[in-house]
C-alpha cells in the first residue's frame, strides 16, 4: 500500500513499526494497530511503555549472559543451582527451552551464537573468553555442550573442546537419538545411524 | 508458559503485551520481543512511542468519523472530492478498501458498525444522527450504501433508508454479482441468483 492510502500519519507510523517485525505483513500490522485503537488508552500506553522499558532497563547477567532484570540473573543467583555444572547454549531461547524441561539443576553460559564463517561470526564475537576464564578459576566440574546439531554447532563444539580440554573439567554433549514419540520410518538416516551406534543397554 | 520461566520480568511484560494482540500467540510474541531486543535502542523507543502517540494524538474527522490527524480528515478537506456524494461504510478499513480502488471521488460517512441486536448494537450506537443531519442540511445528492451483505448489513440499510428517504436524495447500493476472476462453478448460489436477476445489457 502506498503512502496516501492511510487516513492518518500516526496510524501509518504505527502500521510501519508493526510491519517491520519478522513475519508480520502490512495487512496483519494494520489489523493489530486497529485492535489497539479499540482499546482503552491506558492499556495502549502500557503496551508502548513495556516496549520502551524493555530496551532501556533490561540487563544481561554478568555471569552467564542470560537476560536479567539485575546484574546477576535469577538462575545464577539461585542458591539451589549447582554452579559446578555449566550448560553451554547459543541463545536465551535455548535457556528457556531447557528450563521448561524442569530436569536441569546446573547453570548456563549463553554464547550468543555459534561460529559461522559464512555469516562472519568468529570466536571473538561469542562469549568464549568469559567461559574459559570461569573454567580457569576452578570450581567447574562439568561442561555440557547443548548447541545446534548443525555444521556451525559442531564447529563451535570442536573449538570449545580445544580451548577447554586443558583444564580439569569433564565435557559432555546432549544425547542424540530418535525423538520420543517419533516413528522410525520417518526418522532421518543420520539421526537413526547415531541412535544405533550410541545404543544403550535395555532396562526392563 | 508459566510465570517463572522467563528470565526477566521486563521481558515477560513485553511478551504478555504482544500476546494480548489478536492472532498473536505466546511463542510468536516471544519471537517478536526477541527481535526487538536485537535492534538499536533508538529504533525500539520509536516503536514504543508510535504506539503511545497513536492513541494519545489520533483524532476522528468531525464530518465523516474517519481516522484523522486533525479535526477534518484528508478526504473531507480535499477540494477535488465531490461532497454531494456520500458513501456509507461500517469502518475505517472499508474507507481504505474503497480508496484503494482509486475509482471513487465522493466522500464517506463511517457508521462505526452495523445494527446488530445480538451484539447489543442499536441505531443509537452508530453515527446515524450526524448522517441524517448532513442530509437534512442539503447539498447531498446521492447516498451509496456500502455495508456488508449480511443480515445486519441489510437491516442497517433498511433502517437508514427509512430515515433518509424523506429527504430529496437518491439512495443506491453497491452492485452485487459474480466477482471478477471467479468461476461460476464456485460462486455461491445466492450471489449467482442475484447476478442473474440483476443482469446487465451486453456491451461488445
Amino acid at each position: 500500500m502506498s503512502f496516501t492510502e492511510y487516513p492518518s500519519k500516526l496510524l501509518e507510523n504505527a502500521v510501519n513499526e508493526f510491519a517491520s517485525l519478522p513475519g508480520i505483513g502490512r495487512k496483519t500490522a494494520f489489523r493489530l494497530v486497529m485492535s489497539l485503537l479499540k482499546r482503552d488508552p491506558a492499556e495502549v500506553e502500557k503496551f508502548g511503555e513495556s516496549i520502551i522499558k524493555l530496551h532501556r532497563e533490561i540487563r544481561y547477567c554478568r555471569i552467564c549472559h542470560n537476560l536479567s532484570d539485575g546484574e546477576v540473573c535469577s538462575i545464577c543467583s539461585d542458591e539451589k543451582r549447582d554452579k559446578s555444572l555449566i550448560c553451554i547454549v547459543e541463545s536465551i531461547q535455548d535457556v528457556m527451552a531447557i528450563e521448561n524441561t524442569r530436569q536441569y539443576r546446573g547453570v548456563y553460559h549463553v554464547l550468543g551464537g555459534v561460529i559461522s564463517p559464512v555469516d562472519g561470526v568468529g570466536p571473538a564475537d561469542l562469549k568464549i573468553d568469559s567461559l574459559e576464564e570461569k573454567v580457569r578459576q576452578g570450581g567447574v566440574s562439568e561442561i555440557i555442550f547443548a548447541l545446534s546439531t548443525t555444521m556451525e554447532g559442531d564447529t563451535t563444539n570442536f573449538y570449545l573442546y580445544k580451548r577447554l580440554n586443558k583444564y580439569d573439567v569433564s565435557i559432555s554433549t546432549l544425547a542424540r537419538g530418535v525423538a520420543i514419540g517419533d516413528e522410525l520410518e520417518y526418522t532421518d538416516e543420520i539421526t537413526l545411524g547415531r541412535a544405533i551406534s550410541n545404543r544403550n543397554p535395555y532396562h526392563q
